[in-house]
């Protein structure tokens, strides 16, 4: 069927309601996609938790980024923001801008989305298609159990500041990508990659990490761009070692130290999470880590005062980069 | 301050996070922009409305329409889904793409948005800005008593055909504004433009219909578009009468009566509820019109059967268009 005729309601029919392993309404949805506006129900006892995170064409992933990354990383970094704040993720809606309905495209687009739905329990409830410039918005809903959610502003002094996984890979997998992209690639070139095209969002850390981490929150822009805003929220100065950073061995056998370092640093999208933890929970923080197969690294301490301090085997580092901001200084400029 | 120095941050905390009249706190929210998420509580017995709508610059209004009238359209067409539904609207999160941070530009779209999230008791509690060509989608969370919700597939054969307002004048207003930008315009064009520009969604009257009306949905994509999703959502056909269409005095004013008849069927961007109510129901929709002093207008009614069957004073009519749709059949196309 030629894109013409693929009219709005018949688009999200056929490729973003497909049934699924999760039956809608074992999932708390009393009215899913097709009326003006869904109906759903919180679990008793919960508070709703709601956020939206837009990837737009050129901007968030090169131009002729396969179509199911592009699905994968709309909600990925949705499903992040989630396990930022401990929450449970459980509808999504989507706001599509696109070009023009290319059916090949939308499948693909789709199923990158829906597979990473129903892995992590998902409804799409809601939609809206409209034509332009590839632009891709996500609202996630969730819950929490009441006054459980993680936030910015819970560290305290002498708390740990403690990163999940590794930190620079995707980083790294888009500056390889659009560097050497027809390239024969080595095993550690594919995983980096494969790290930024689809990013594992740390649902289920997050939700470990109520009630024993003191803060939280995701590594969507750098730790250069990041961390400051948890120590602001937080009234407190962060104190960082850089020689901890946890590298994956695959960027440390593409690149320097020193670029690893910078990745690391600076270059965002890598979906981690930052904690901070009170020493004497760290041991139960660690334990769930360790049930999820997850790597957990102390990078650093809150303190008082202000700011963040980094720190290189003991001297005073001064970062090159300031983390991702679309409006605001250059944004973070790799080379590989 | 030239735009290029506009964080991202600075850019939501100035222009969107306004001291407004109504207290976050006392808004259900528990944590509002700033962290990863936000954290909100229903109220208790009532179930989360959600819905999300896109406008898109070239699409959904005119390049070079004024911002005011962006922000406000961009929160307006979610509440009217919030209207459709019954819902009390809530909340919102805001995803934004311009090309550029513009401070002209960005006060006074926030100004469009907030003044009207402000009359209607709706907090901004989160939100995304990105670069790219100018896209705002908004994401609406309400709420309604559990099971009250209004629905589309809830009308009974026999059930009156009802709708708010007048049809008609927004598609008028676009053709209009398009047509004659530079023209000297009288009153009946004002006003036409403006119900383009600055839309009233029909939050209280959604509202005041819940447990009247047996079904209801809001008219975005004009009659012709939106009235076959109603009937075929309810298994059943509806019929009706077009010389019974509320066309307004100024619509007439400016064009003759099959062009404002051809509006009111397919221009869409009105923003009017259509109801579906059971004859002896009707009295209490009717006083609740009369108290928010919306006129109410019955145009048809439902029957057995599948489809929309139009007639003009008696005789089988066919509408020329088939209502807005962004990506099948050609857009409804209006000549002045």
């Amino acid at each position: 069927m030629p894109p013409a005729d693929l009219g709005e309601f018949e688009l999200i029919r056929r490729f973003f309601s497909r049934p699924g392993a999760i039956e809608p309404n074992n999932r708390g949805v009393a009215l899913g996609i097709g009326d003006d506006a869904a109906v759903l129900d919180l679990p008793a006892g919960a508070q709703l938790v709601a956020a939206v995170d837009t990837v737009v064409e050129g901007r968030h992933f090169p131009q002729g980024t396969d179509a199911r990354s592009i699905g994968h990383r709309s909600l990925a970094v949705n499903l992040s923001d989630m396990a930022a704040m401990g929450a449970t993720p459980a509808w999504a809606t989507l706001a599509l801008t696109m070009p023009s309905a290319d059916a090949v495209w939308l499948e693909a687009f789709s199923i990158g989305l829906l597979d990473l739905a129903d892995a992590h329990g998902v409804c799409l409830v809601g939609g809206d298609t409209t034509r332009g410039a590839l632009t891709v918005s996500v609202q996630i809903l969730g819950h929490v159990p009441r006054g459980t959610a993680l936030r910015r502003g819970g560290a305290q002094a002498g708390d740990l500041l403690v990163v999940t996984g590794t930190l620079g890979d995707a980083g790294a997998g888009l500056a390889l990508s659009t560097a050497m992209p027809a390239t024969p690639r080595n095993p550690a070139v594919d995983e980096l990659i494969r790290r930024f095209e689809y990013p594992t969002p740390r649902v289920q850390m997050g939700i470990a990490a109520r009630g024993v981490a003191s803060s939280a929150m995701d590594l969507s822009d750098g730790l250069v761009g990041d961390l400051p805003k948890l120590a602001h929220a937080s009234g407190l100065s962060a104190h960082v070692a850089i020689e901890k950073l946890p590298l994956s061995a695959a960027a440390r056998a593409v690149a320097s130290d020193s670029q690893a370092r910078d990745w690391a640093l600076a270059a965002g999208d890598d979906y981690e999470l930052l904690f901070t933890v009170a020493p004497p929970r760290y041991v139960a923080l660690q334990a769930a880590a360790d049930r999820l197969n997850l790597t957990l690294t102390t990078i650093g301490e809150m303190g008082a005062g202000a700011g963040v301090v980094w720190s290189l085997h003991g001297s005073t580092f001064k970062p090159a980069h300031t983390g991702y901001d679309h409006f605001g200084r250059a944004s973070t400029q790799i080379t590989v």
